[in-house]
């Protein structure tokens, strides 16, 4: 016969922590505390199975289940020395709901099953306080009223309220026993109006009708939907927990109180929580009263004046205590319990991992492992990567007044203040002045780089996680608030308009990068504080992980940041960058108005020793380690002015007219510049270009050598490579230069060239690719757009309605969507190997900064990942758990990866 | 021993016309011409493994081949009864190069060798001709010290200039053989000058250079070019054929032409030819002296007056048109032969397939089927599809003058004569009022469908083979240049210059769109005439292809010539075409206004019975074949208007002002619409455009099956899905409108529902899609955009660059790149037929039409390709050669297919 019943706390207790597939989270929770011998009120689940039963057989229960919840019922009134339905002392029930995993929209808790006009007698009676025993029957039968038998709940607040305009009485505390009793006929008359039943008053009734309930409440609309967006098969069905009621609410000696194990804001390995005296479970969250701390250190700690469980109910405290190490010593990680005190007697209600801030968490490790509670490897995989990403960005302060105006998305994190300007060279200029400025643009382009790398903070109306604001954002480390679509920029009148609000230039907002959010006014932030914790989970990490973890920068202070936040080489270095410079962005100009490749050349000998500068400079910061190099890849429409202005400054100064800048720009004008004349496809028609590139990498890596003593090792990456014929193309070209410059110079050094495999293509045809191929590096930015047929630019106005609706599970752009793109990825992995058996492969989009991508990372077997500097402690650690779960922790890093 | 020399046409012949790797392609067909009896001089081919040989051992011949080659011309001396060398009667031979295929920029021939100071008097004297001996001499002396010596040829020609000068005269032919004497010394001056080597005298030493010259020029930089372009490997080397000279200038019994078996322009069955008596082979093509006709009857065709071969030389031509009958016969092709006689004794020179124009192979295959020579199953393989395209469009009258003024791509075929025009607007009011109107545009947008439609040709500065010009103008039918970057559109001037030339709103011009060229004024087309032998042609095709041909087809009239030219259905009935019908433009743009759903809904509720009576009419012409209808693609953007005058015009009419229209404009702006909110991305945010549609669909198909009784059967077909989450809550909302509309209707109709696979993603993830598809329909022209990562409005600037490089062999926009998005293609038909064994697969993109794609689909094994109404019967018989070869000729097609 199956067994549709588990009986916890009582005669005795059937199930433990790890049925929770069978008993849900709480029901196996409560088991799991009852066989630790810690009071817990007698009770018994009722398994999911029960439910796929029921939806499987039209509604009906199991008929063996009315036995056996009779079974379960009698055992607890057998320890009880109680009867359910007693009008002398009647026992009373809870029915809660109860989810392998907790889970919005359901049906959460009905207490005080089993009170009717005789049960409440006898509970009057028992408890001493008729006040008391109404108080509870009125709660149960709105609660009831409500959730089981679907009367609305303000209809039952109107009653009360009357009641108490009738009584003159404001507050609930001053309805007297009769007023409650008053209560009771009002609502079971609007029970009986609105159902067209009476009111249920056989604790039978009442039980099966909780059970029910929650059972119905598992196929609701809103739980439905949330199964469907998260993924939650619909068959794992819910259980029901049926248990003892016990109150706080009983006097001087009944308490009711949360806590947990350790501080969870902080870590600190103290005993925290709240009770109150004399209260109920919801009065410690309701706000009128306000909760005393548990302990005196607490009560220190929060700067309160009440008195401390600890003074108050020192026998009380002293068994909490024990309870507290016993669970962390059993579950070993910080718990998050509720308990009751009853009339001098200790019970808890819940036990379950307690949620905690990312400061919290590292300390928490660092400290169990300390405490010989967890081992390092463990300790690694508690930290949630992204909880760490809060840790490294200054953040508001949790405390400040907010005035939220707008809210875009959370682009970059950290928090920002300042002064709003609406283009580059204002807030270069207002920074320069020392002005802390805030960016504000419809959408950024490199052309703005000047500006953002002034600013504190960048704010956009247009443009998704990875438009070009986010990305350079995110690789600056800057706050960035993206696409938030209510404001509108004006930049000719120079103030930004959201609904009637008008915030001109100069004025002050803040932005929170982290949750979106655009603040008027200054609201003040906290700076992060990197905890020595830190340092030594890394470290543990860094022992465990097998890939390597690069940094996506090409300036001095991204390079430094990088190594400081341990980046073990760049991944990618975009050389475009480098060309916005006002000193250089005039030869870039000049060489695509030269008419012949005679005059892209004269222009290109103006950029090749500030190139080369770069080149060195970058080579002798990473001093040894291992730098990838991206040859031009955007398209030289990026590099022309688009401002009637600018056109006027490049024209005069270019000696053309207006005229034919803009003839230029209409020829180059893209309809798709993303699909258009850029990558490797200016390689192959301007050849010039990249042979510059190639002499300034060589150059630059000789006189980075000669300075260092150290070797260099350039990686030189082609971007957007389709074929095997282009790439050898190429190649060609830049080992051709690097023999000039060897010969020229009388010394050589190492080198590769590789490319991205970014296009669909590349990635099919990854086998011939490889033959030519040292390395290659997955733009899965760029994979993602044409695999998905996405432009991340276009995206923000659907890709929400795609993840909500859950044709997405995540944002693609930000996590790398494993299912498709992800093929592509395998697929050229694979073939690449056969090729090539040892070919270094490594990741260079957004998506290698990204925990759940860095785990498909180490699952196809790259050699690296690179990402923002401020997102490697992010991939350090991330790393290092795929390692840990597929088995590969520890394994030997390769020297050149 | 290896044999390296094979002998043909003396003692022996030792090759075949199969024999084409090894002795080459003029060598086999010598060999073969000797085989059959026919007169061929004596001569022998060195082995194309000697070339190889050559070049993998040092530039050394194998030892044995010196010998080898005596031994071959011994066996010539004995045949011909002279000696090479011999002072008195000396052996003439020529060199030339013979590959498998013909090549350019090889060497070509060497004439004449065995000449020098001494062996010249034996042929003054053999052939009682000084002037011919020395005349003869003299060119072989320029013709070795060009090609074998490299001597500059114009230096050559400067001595015989001089010469001529100094002695007063004009003409080669009034050169003295005293004369040539003096030339000769004079070149051989030169070449020692030079080379600083004498001019070779032994006739041994001339024929090693002349062999040596022609191995040589395999590897000459313009071979190896041409050989990397056409991926032709390095190893396949060069025969070279040595050959006795036998001469036509020999007086008046000598003579020389070349002929055709067949009229290769008309195809009609007579001895075509050209022959010149006393003449070598170069006179008749040098245009000096006027070639006369074969035969009476192409006298007659030609209108000439001077005698026919046919009168003049009656014995000889008897000879001639009985080798004509035999290759023929042999060949079983027009073959294209070259003959010399040389006092009264016919020779043939090169006999190989005859190039014709398409009208002449429709009717020599339809007359050699009729004749036994060939059967049925050949006659379709004989006809190049690509070479189809021209008869079903006008062309220029190839008679007619010509003022190109510039070229642009060959985008869809024809010739069309029209006053320009700069808008769509102008050029259908022009139209409206009788002129043949050219609508010239940067490039076109939907927008602009009416003035296209009211066009007879396209013309358009910007923009590749597959822009939006070029498809839709090949979808009509409709003669098209593109991307003609010389001329720019001036639209305020309304002119349109190209360099100094301006031509204003109103003139004429000529468009070829079958060569890309743009002419001035107007030049006089000739109308298609599609003859008796197409119409049995076809036939025979359809009785052998497996795969049924479709239309994209949406209007009545694209219809309708889809069914005149065979096809079985509609692949691609693209509804937002639809859209664009000034009546209905409003609605849309009203929808695109809207605020919310309901605005939506009230402006779809007037495009309502538009598109239900779009559909009805389509349903009806394509009475009982299946239709598949797209629902709409494009952004939203695309329906809105761009020009000042057009936004103030809707402005007034939607009683909105300019300012709102343009800030709708710029929300709806797209950094890459072809990877925006388009496609099924519309279906999902908008679902009430798609519910409108599937609306019409369904109301229209029973309003056509109640008027035609026949059975319509529509395939419902979502565009640009990568999931099948994504295609089954569409699908879902599809079928709820079927039932909607049978419920009210009464009656209900077979439909399906499939999709477009276009993305990458939807190709790696087709099991999956499959589930919830019950057709796959690949849109190779997204699938290739994002597949390579090129936007195929943005290609045309480097796509040339990748084709003549080698990068790409074809342009992938008009025939698919089997080896990168084939894949994305043969990965959807596997992983679609693993989930659904019987999918119906077809294939919609431009590629539909193109043989070599359309090859491709019948490997793969799709059920039907779609095309362009103007390019069916080109699938017609590429789907049939594809079976052919595929051997599947003749398979069922499936019905529903």
């Amino acid at each position: 016969m199956t067994k549709w019943v588990y009986s916890f706390g009582g005669e005795k207790t059937d199930g433990r922590a790890d049925m929770k597939n069978l008993i849900g989270g709480k029901g196996a929770n409560l088991a799991e505390m009852a066989n630790m011998g810690l009071p817990v009120p007698p009770g018994f689940t009722i398994t999911t199975e029960v439910c796929t039963y029921f939806y499987a057989n039209d509604r009906q229960y199991p008929k063996e289940l009315e036995q056996q919840v009779n079974e379960a019922l009698q055992s607890i009134e057998r320890f009880q020395g109680k009867k359910f339905g007693d009008p002398k002392d009647p026992l009373l029930m809870s029915v809660r709901s109860g989810a392998r995993i907790s889970m919005p929209g359901m049906m959460d808790t009905v207490l005080n099953l089993g009170l009717n006009d005789e049960t409440v007698k006898g509970l009057a009676e028992t408890s001493g306080d008729e006040r008391f025993a109404y108080d509870s029957y009125r709660r149960f039968v709105q609660m009831y009223g409500d959730v089981v038998l679907g009367v609305e709940h303000h209809d039952f607040e109107e009653i009360l309220d009357a009641h108490k305009r009738e009584n003159g009485i404001s507050l609930d505390v001053d309805v007297t026993a009769d007023g409650w009793k008053e209560v009771v006929k009002q609502y079971k008359a609007l029970v009986q109006k609105e159902t067209g039943e009476p009111f249920p008053d056989d604790p039978m009734t009442q039980l099966w009708g909780g059970i029910g309930a929650v059972f119905k409440s598992w196929m609701v609309p809103r739980a439905v939907t949330y199964r469907k967006i998260h993924e939650i098969p619909g068959d794992w069905g819910t259980a029901v927990n049926v248990q003892t009621m016990v109150y706080g609410n009983m006097g001087e000696t009944s308490a009711t109180g949360v806590a947990f194990t350790r501080d969870p804001s902080t870590g600190e390995n103290y005993f925290y929580g709240e009770y109150l005296i004399n209260a109920q479970g919801e009065d410690v969250v309701a706000g009128i009263r306000t909760p005393q701390a548990l302990t005196e250190i607490g009560k220190e700690r929060d700067g309160s004046t009440l008195p401390s469980m600890e003074v108050t109910m020192p026998e009380i405290f002293k068994q909490l205590d024990d309870v507290r190490h016993k669970l962390e010593k059993h579950f070993r990680e910080i718990q998050d319990l509720e308990f009751t005190v009853e009339r001098g007697k200790l019970y808890l209600l819940q036990t379950r991992t307690g949620k905690r801030t990312a400061a919290a968490t590292l300390k928490i490790v660092s400290d169990m492992v300390k405490e010989g509670l967890i081992n390092e490897e463990e300790a690694v995989l508690r930290v949630d990567p992204a909880q760490l990403d809060h840790l490294l960005h200054p953040r508001l302060d949790p405390n400040a007044k907010k005035d939220v105006i707008a809210k875009g998305l959370n682009a970059s994190p950290g928090a920002a203040c300042g002064a709003v300007y609406f283009s580059a060279d204002e807030a270069e200029a207002q920074a320069g002045a020392g002005k802390a400025v805030i960016l504000c643009r419809t959408e950024t382009s490199p052309e703005d780089i000047h500006g953002m790398h002034a600013a504190k903070g960048i704010l956009t109306s247009r443009g998704g996680m990875t438009s070009h604001a986010a990305v350079v954002a995110r690789g600056m480390g800057k706050p960035c608030v993206a696409g938030a679509g209510a404001i509108s920029m004006d930049y000719k009148q120079k103030v930004m308009r959201v609904g009637d609000k008008v915030i001109k230039e100069g004025e002050t907002i803040t932005l929170d990068g982290s949750t979106g959010e655009v603040m008027l006014g200054e609201v003040p932030t906290l700076n992060p504080e990197l905890s020595g914790d830190f340092a030594e989970i890394m470290a543990w990490a860094d022992k465990r992980r097998r890939m390597r973890v690069r940094a996506n920068a090409e300036t001095p202070t991204d390079a430094r940041q990088a190594l400081e936040f341990g980046a073990e080489g760049i991944g990618l270095c975009r050389t475009e960058h480098m060309f916005f410079d006002p000193a250089r962005i005039q030869a870039v100009r000049e060489m695509i108005f030269a008419s012949d490749e005679a005059g892209r050349r004269k222009a290109l000998a103006k950029l090749l020793p500030e190139q080369r500068g770069d080149f060195a400079q970058l080579f002798e910061i990473m001093s040894g380690l291992p730098v990838t190099i991206r040859l031009l890849d955007p398209p030289l429409h990026e590099f022309l002015p688009h401002e009637d202005k600018d056109i006027e400054n490049f024209a005069k100064i270019a000696g053309v007219t207006t005229e034919q800048v803009r003839r230029r720009l209409g020829e180059l004008h893209e309809f798709n510049p993303m699909l258009g004349h850029r990558g490797c496809r200016l390689g192959i028609t301007y050849p010039e270009i990249y042979e510059m590139q190639a002499q300034a990498i060589f150059e630059g890596a000789i006189e980075a050598q000669k300075k260092t003593g150290k070797t260099v090792v350039p990686e030189v990456m082609i971007p957007l490579v389709v074929s095997k014929k282009e790439l050898k193309m190429l190649k060609d070209r830049v080992i051709a230069m690097a023999e000039k410059v060897f010969a020229e110079k009388g010394t050589t050094l190492e080198y590769s060239v590789g490319t991205m495999i970014e296009i669909p293509r590349a990635a099919l045809c990854a086998d011939q690719i490889a033959e030519e191929a040292e390395f290659f590096s997955f733009g899965t930015n760029d994979l993602t757009q044409t695999g998905l047929g996405m432009s991340r630019d276009d995206a923000a106005v659907f890709l929400g309605e795609y993840v909500e609706k859950g044709i997405f599970e995540k944002d693609p752009f930000s996590s790398l969507d494993q299912e498709g793109v992800g093929q592509l990825v395998e697929i050229a992995c694979e073939r690449g190997r056969k090729t090539k058996a040892d070919i270094k492969l490594g990741i260079c989009g957004e998506h290698g900064g990204d925990p759940s991508s860095i785990h498909f990372c180490e699952k196809v077997g790259l050699s690296y990942v690179s990402c923002s500097p401020f997102r490697v402690p992010i991939a350090r650690l991330a790393a290092a758990q795929a390692a840990i779960k597929a088995g590969t922790a520890g394994q030997a890093k390769k020297k050149a990866a």
